[in-house]
Formats: structure tokens, C-alpha cells, sequence
């Protein structure tokens, strides 16, 4: 090696000129910049940013009080409520670490996400008082745990032992919080439906948690002018992020408890929405409102969807009702968006059916995302760009995931060769667009929800009639997808559908719970693997 | 300490997760994703991204099959044209330093810049033949030099070994080059205009070069559509780091030789310009260009401006014009732009003058820029937000230089404390944004009082028949320092000293009017900022 050059000497990092990157800083240059502007619009409440930083200093500060400090978890369990959203900036305020869990999981998996996590803290929803009572009551664990009582809630009971604006009073709103000391420190813990029964927890960290956000602003085009709704639950990667980007860009988030039609055309009447995100079942929900509840406004609202495809006719009425689709791809393990359907100009001259086909693809890399690559399974070689041939969807940039949280396994297995393996199988086109075309671990995603197909065979195994459970994909115009279970019982045994459909209640998340159950002989190959594909042609006559 | 936390246990970086912040990136994805859209404009010529990449991966390959590699020094001699553009890839696509040297400064600092930044490469613009010449007969080091023969510029003699499309020729259209291995690797020189003695020259990193590429991309709302006419030069901080952020948003970048309106107003109609920056004389030349040569747009075009405060009679006569301005702050050690006075949307309410006032202050941190602080120079602690008392703007982000090269005391002099002194005075405004009240060696030291002379240039520019000011301390037995002015009329207009003076005495407290004024053609830098060092020798033989 040649001597270093003349600008490796004298030119270290130091606190000048090195800083690390962490969204904390948005939420700081906001309340610095636009103290007095509309941060969070929550019901009849309002919230300016010089207020949203106090409270979220103020929480931070109590919660340190109660012991929770670096590399702590702490969990939430609320819809999008202005909580959540704190909790976003006041634990990692902290150094600790923020667990969002999905509301629709049952208690079981609530308990295990908390014992997994190692969670210190809970804040919960009161509406959410029964998952939460029973999940603590399944877990052993003393935990911190906090209610929030919504004065926008339904109510619910209290499990905890204090209310969270209890907590804040507590709390200093001048708290001297720091920046990680490191940009790869933990800043969120968010746990996947795996589809070996238990979730994995996915980490990610400051740095890009930050670069997510500003690739989401970019791409979304969010700026000052900014009112977000928030139609894209805060669990879900953290809101795709957006938790941190409309912050970085000045804007106000608009806090919804729930998704629905009647609530959301007010809402964007009423605050002058711009944009709001949601899986495909939420357009499906506007696109097919009832007429009465379709509020027209005449100003452009962006809807920015992933998780499958928008359809045509989706695309139409969405249009017809005044929104702009953006069509987004991403996985928890990417932070939510990690490539969008980036617009052509041309294709806005196409006929709605040829540009709903490009619009239907998954596309290329997000700006902050160093590199989409669709890799042949035998070789680990990018396919060609045909549009014909299947490979799966790799990853590789600084908004990928550190990796599984206690399983080191399954982060070896996903980083394998220098990639984020997705699962996802994909073609390329010529134009370098991809467009997933299974998925690889029969996963279900329904409303929005990954529904691991696994997870619910292996509750029908269990199942004290049931010698045999498939469970696949049946194509839904509501649900994008619900689950259609194929069962053979055992000898000699009689079981009506309902009783296996009573007995999935029992064990599984409302969702998750099949649509349908069809009995007889599975289909097996040679091997005898059950043949899933045969399944899903049967399911779709079902 | 505890041990370490469960999210410091299996997670830790690798390929798939962690990519080295670089704006190379930005290039590759637009190639990728728009490789037919237009990339720079320049006369007649037209570069599709696709095309811009492969110019830039040959001029790589040329380069580095004739030795340059790792931590080498390339020089750019050259106005706004797609050679210096295309340096700005492909240089740092070998790990190479860019040195784009401005093209007003004289042959000996040329050759002084050479050979402090030991440049291994020289492509200079035939345009600047003669001082390419001069300067390399003053150096002695054997470099490469490559001749850029502009068939839109006026021609010129060459002084290299090769013309640069030859040089491309050479090259290799797939050239495989990498990304740094670390973000913090040098990718840009840059040498300040040093008021006296040597200029100093300044290292830029590809993280900051990458974040406020980003910064600038956000604040100035660059998109798809952005049409950048680049009448700001790129041998000024990189063009801003514009050079990196246009590509960044895929927009289209629209090459510019000279600074002249009877070019500019044409260019922004036929390309339809969204956005361009410029010193605030650039803003003068478009306001007091002739009629004639004034042509209307239809559309927002954007106009970034810094150095000074844009006047009030300035920012009205370019709103006239159609333009929206934007004010920023920044200097070569911040890559350009730091600060941006943010607009707040109460201002659109007032009155000219009180708006212009709000704009005329340097604002608040840019979003890449972690913190900018007035400090107080005895204390170093934050002078109290009252408009009043002055202090010294610091910096601390990452978008600050790594430091000055080859001269440690200079870096660690910038950097005491952990911030970035910028040698700027300025008050904080109770709202948070700052306000430069001069360089401290611009301050006016009369009768014990501080007298501003960017104040008193302010009043001036506000006469009707000033089109450029500058007023500097002149010794005096009686009062220490005594102010005079320097004045540039408009274009055919006249006026008597007492008229300039009658006008100051009506809007200025009676010490801060100046005793002389003097007419006439103001001396400037290479980088269009008055010399007040040439004044100062001036107002003492007045």
C-alpha cells in the first residue's frame, strides 16, 4: 500500500463536522423553525410543534425517571394516536428503543412480543384493555405499564398504573435528551408475522430511520404545506416512516383511531389532507364508499399504496374521486418503502387499462436505496430483464433492516451474500421495473396484514379432529386476500366447518381466521408435499 | 457500564445493510430509472441520463488508465459547461478529489492552487487558455492536461496533451468503478478566496457532499420536472452542491458559459426553467436589465440567492419579473448553503418592506445542518435571541468541511470549541432566525460605537438611483473609524454625493451616515464578492 494521502492527515471527524444522523433532529429544527405551526391535529385537539416537542420531552423525561434507559424497550399498543407518535421521538430520545405492535394481534402474540422484546415500559390504548390485560396476564414479566386514555377513545378499562398524561405531568419539558452516540444505535423494534409461527423482531436503527424519512419526503413530495392523515397504521414500519418525514418536512400529521370511509372524506374536507398512505384494502374502502359519505374536494390528494397492486378499476375511481396513486413496495425489513413505481411522463398518455399495468408494477429503488436487484435463485445472478423470468427480490442500502432481533439465524439466512433476501419472486422488465409475482413463503396478505399460512395450519393441526391443514390465498375484492383453509380429518372423525372455524377464533387474531373451510384429500407431489398451487386454483372456486 | 443491550448482540453491519453515503448514487439511479430523460442541456447539445453516465464512466476509465486513482487531485478549469458536470461523477468514481477552480482568479493563484492541492490532472476550458498557460509556466509539476474545446464556447488555444472527447474516447462506456469505502472520503477541493494571503482549500467528504445535495433538493423543492439553469458556478462550493441534488431528482440541468440576462431570460423561456441561484448581483443584472431583453414567463421559476441580503427594492423587482426568491446562507466550509430563511406563511401578509426585512435574514439551519448558533465571542455560550446583541456564527453537522488541507493549525483554529466559526457577525431574532450584521472585519468602530456597514449598504441600495454599494472604515483621529461609501449608479442615471447623503441622513442614525461617497465601478473577487480590503486602501486617499 501507498503512503495515505494528503487528505487522510488532519482531517479526522470531529464535533463540528460530524453528527449522527438521527430523525430526532426533525422533530428538533420543527419546534425551532415553526414553533406556533399545527404539528398533530387529533380530534378536537391541537398540538403545535414547540407543544409536541415539550411532550415529547416531557415523556422522555418520565419515562428516564422510571428507570427505562439506553437499549430499553419500550411498547405501545394504540391506533394512531398522538402517543404513538411521541413515543416515536421520546423514546429514542432516550437511547431506548420503540416496540409499535400491530393492535390486531391477540393477546398471545402480544405476550410474546412483549417477552421477546424484553419490553420495559407498555403504553396502552384503553380500548385496547382486554388484549392487554390478557397479555400481561400470559407474560410474567413486571413491566412499566401506562394507559392511554383518549379523550377521542371509545374508553376502556385501565391496566396499568398510571395514565399517560399523568406520566407527562411528571416529566420535564426541557428534558436535555442527546443524539445516539453512534447512527447504527436501535431506534425502533418492529416484529414481522413470520411463517414459522413466532414473529421476528426486526431492528432498525437511527441512521435509517433517518434516510428513510427523507427518501419518503422526496418521493411522496411532502413539504411545509404538508397534512398527512393518518390512514397507514403507525405499527406498521413505523408508519413507512412518515411518522418522522412529515416532521422533517414541517407539516401536520392528522391522527386517526380508525380506518374508515365515513371518517376519512370529513377529515380531508375538514384539514385540507394532501396525502395519506394505506394498503390496498383502504382504497378499496374509499373507492367503494357509499355515495352520501364521498366528500369531493378540488385539490390534489396523493394516496401513496403497497402491499399489492393497486387494480385498474381501483386506480379509476380513486382517480375519478381526485386522488393520485403512488404505488410504493416494501417490507418490514426495509424500513416500509423501499422501491416505488416511479412516473414516466409518457405514460400519461397511455389508456387507463396499459397505465394501470405500469403503475401496477413495484418499479425501481427509492431514492435513499442503494439497489433493487431481482437474483436468480441457483446463481445469485441478477436476471435478465425480460419480464419473463422469476427470480427473487433482493435488497441492499443503508434503509435495510440491522437484522432479526436474539436470532442470529435468520439474519445470516436473510443477509446471505451481501443481500436483503425478500422472499418476494419478481420478473424485471426492459425498463428495469419489477413486478412481484409470488411470494415465496405463502405468506396472505389480507386488509393490508401478512397472514403467515404456516401459523394458521399450524393451529388447525392442533385441532383435535384434523389429521391433515392447508391453508392458501383465496383472491379477495375487499381483502386483497383471505385465507382459505383445506382440511382432512382424521379417521373415522366428523367435523362441520364452523367448529373449525370456532376453534381458529380461539387461537388466532380475527383476521387471520380462514374465510372458508374446505375438507377432503390434499393434493400431495411425489415427495408428498402438499401441493399449494393446486389449493389455490380449488380455493378460487370455493 | 452494563453489559451490552440486546440490540448490540448479531446485528451488526454488513453489505446487504450499510452503503457509504455518496452522491454517485444519485447518477447511477437516474440513469437506471429515466435513461432517456433529459440530463443537461447545453446550446445545442442535448445528454440523456443514460448518456451523462457513460460520458462520465469513460471520462473515469480515461482517467484512471492514465494513473489517477485514490486520493489524487483532479482540476477543473472551466466554466458552467458538461465537462465540469460530468468531473463531478466521474472524478470521485475513482476515488479522485474534484478541484474545480474558479475561472476569474489570476494565473499565479491558479498555479498556487495547483500545486498546494498537488492536482495529478488539469482539464481547463480553451476559453481560458491564457491563463491555463501562464499557470502551468509559473508551476512545475509535471501534470496531465486535458483541453476542453467547447464547440459552444468562443474557442481558444490548447495547452494539453489531449482534447477531452478524445480523452473520452478512450474510455470505457462500462467502466466498473465504487463507491468509497468510507463516506468520509475526500471527494471535493475547494479554496476559498482568502481576502489576504493564500487562499485556503477545503475538503469536502461524500457524506456531506450527499446530505446536502439532499438539504438543497428539500429546501429549494427540486423534482422530476426541475429545469436548473445554471447561473451559478460550479466552482463555488460545487455549484451549491447543486451539481449532485439536480441529478438527484432526476430533473435536468441546463448548462450556462456566462452570466449575462440577454442570454439567461431567452434560455429560462426556451427551456422553461423552474429554478437557478445566484450572488445577489446576478439578482441586480436580471432587475436592471433593459426592457428589451426582459421576457415574460408564465410559470414559477425559483430563484436562490446568497452572499448578502437581497435589498427590498431587488426582491420587488424580481417578483415583478416573476421570480420567487429564496435567501440562503452559507459558505465554502458548509458546502454551500447552511441556513435558508425559512418562509413563514404570516409573511405573505405583510407589506413589501416589512417582508423584505423578514427575507432579507439569513434564517434558520438548513435541514441537513444540525445546529447554527450565534455565539457570544468572550463566553462561546449563545447570545440571547433579542435582534440585538451580536455574536459569531457556529456550525456543527455534517455538512461541514472535514477541514482545510495541509493546514491543521487553520482546521483546529475553525473547529475550537466543537463548532465551526464562520467569521460572520449576526443578532438571533426573538423568533430564532439569525440576521449577519457584517464579517468582523467589516465592523465600523466609530466614537466607541459599532456601526454595521451591511446596514448602511441596505439604506443605500434602497436609493432609486443605487444599483451597487459597499461602505468600509476609513481611519479618522477624532472618532477611531469614520464610514465612507462606495456607489455604483444604475445604468444612466446620476446623482451628487449630497443627494446619496441627504438620503442616508434621513433613514440612518447621524453617526452611521458615511463622510464621503465616492462614485464608481466597485472591485470584486474572482467570486463576484466586493473587495473591501481594495476599498479600505481607497477610503484612506479619499
Amino acid at each position: 500500500m501507498s503512503a495515505p494521502s494528503i487528505f487522510e492527515r488532519d482531517l479526522a471527524r470531529n464535533a463540528a463536522n460530524y453528527v449522527p444522523l438521527s430523525p430526532l433532529s426533525f422533530l428538533r429544527r420543527a419546534a425551532a423553525v415553526y414553533p406556533d405551526k399545527l404539528a398533530v391535529i387529533h380530534g378536537s385537539g391541537r398540538t403545535t410543534y414547540a407543544q409536541l416537542y415539550e411532550r415529547c420531552r416531557r415523556l422522555a423525561s418520565a419515562l428516564a425517571a422510571r428507570g427505562v434507559g439506553q437499549g430499553d424497550t419500550v411498547a405501545v399498543l394504540a391506533p394512531n394516536v398522538p402517543a404513538l407518535l411521541e413515543a416515536h421521538y421520546a423514546v429514542p430520545m432516550l437511547g431506548a428503543v420503540l416496540n409499535a405492535i400491530n393492535v390486531r394481534l391477540d393477546a398471545k402474540t402480544v405476550a410474546f412480543v412483549l417477552k421477546h422484546g424484553e419490553a420495559k415500559a407498555l403504553i396502552a390504548d384503553t380500548e385496547l384493555a382486554a388484549t392487554t390485560r390478557d397479555a400481561l396476564a400470559e407474560g410474567r414479566s413486571a413491566l412499566l405499564v401506562v394507559d392511554y386514555d383518549d379523550p377521542q377513545g371509545p374508553g376502556g378499562a385501565r391496566c396499568g398504573t398510571i395514565e399517560y398524561e399523568e406520566l407527562l405531568a411528571e416529566g420535564d419539558r426541557s428534558f436535555a435528551w442527546s443524539l445516539p452516540q453512534d447512527e447504527w444505535q436501535a431506534i425502533c423494534l418492529n416484529y414481522t408475522s413470520g411463517t414459522t409461527g413466532n414473529p421476528k423482531g426486526v431492528v432498525y436503527h437511527h441512521r435509517g430511520a433517518y434516510l428513510n424519512a427523507v427518501g419518503n419526503l422526496v418521493t411522496f413530495g411532502l413539504d411545509g404545506a404538508t397534512r398527512y392523515l393518518w390512514t397507514l397504521p403507525m405499527f406498521h414500519c413505523n408508519g413507512w416512516t412518515f411518522t418522522w418525514a412529515v416532521t422533517a418536512a414541517c407539516g401536520t400529521h392528522v391522527c386517526l383511531r380508525k380506518v374508515d370511509p365515513a371518517l376519512i372524506f370529513p377529515m380531508i374536507q375538514e384539514h385540507r389532507v394532501t396525502h395519506l398512505c394505506g394498503a390496498p384494502i383502504v382504497l378499496n374502502m374509499l373507492a367503494h364508499a357509499p355515495k352520501e359519505v364521498k366528500i369531493a374536494f378540488d385539490w390534489p390528494v396523493k394516496l401513496a399504496t403497497g402491499g399489492a397492486a393497486p387494480p385498474s378499476t381501483v386506480i379509476r375511481k380513486m382517480e375519478e374521486l381526485g386522488f393520485e396513486v403512488q404505488h410504493l413496495y416494501g417490507l418490514t425489513e426495509t424500513y416500509g418503502p423501499s422501491a416505488v413505481c416511479a412516473w414516466q411522463d409518457e405514460w400519461s398518455e397511455l389508456p387507463l387499462e396499459e397505465r394501470a399495468a405500469k403503475m401496477a408494477r413495484q418499479g425501481v429503488s427509492l431514492v435513499t436505496m442503494e439497489d433493487t436487484c431481482v437474483l436468480d435463485p441457483a446463481t445469485q445472478e441478477a436476471v435478465p430483464a425480460d419480464g419473463e423470468t422469476i427470480g427473487e427480490i433482493a435488497h441492499r442500502g443503508n434503509t435495510v433492516m440491522r437484522g432479526y432481533l436474539k436470532n442470529p439465524e435468520a439474519t445470516q439466512t436473510a443477509f446471505a451474500g451481501g443481500w436483503y433476501h425478500t422472499g418476494d419472486l419478481a420478473v424485471v422488465y426492459p425498463d428495469g421495473y419489477i413486478e412481484v409475482k409470488d411470494r415465496s413463503k405463502d405468506i396472505i396478505i389480507s386488509g393490508g396484514e401478512n397472514i403467515s399460512s404456516l401459523e394458521v395450519e399450524e393451529v388447525l393441526y392442533k385441532h383435535p379432529k384434523v389429521m391433515e391443514a392447508a391453508v392458501v390465498a383465496r383472491p379477495d375484492r375487499t381483502w386483497g386476500e383471505t385465507p382459505v383453509a383445506f382440511v382432512t380429518l382424521a379417521e373415522g372423525k366428523t367435523a362441520e366447518a364452523q367448529d373449525i372455524l370456532d376453534y381458529c377464533r380461539e387461537h388466532l387474531a380475527h383476521f387471520k381466521v380462514p374465510k372458508s373451510v374446505v375438507f377432503g384429500v390434499l393434493p400431495k407431489t411425489s415427495t408428498g408435499k402438499i401441493q399449494k398451487y393446486v389449493l389455490r386454483d380449488r380455493a378460487k372456486e370455493t
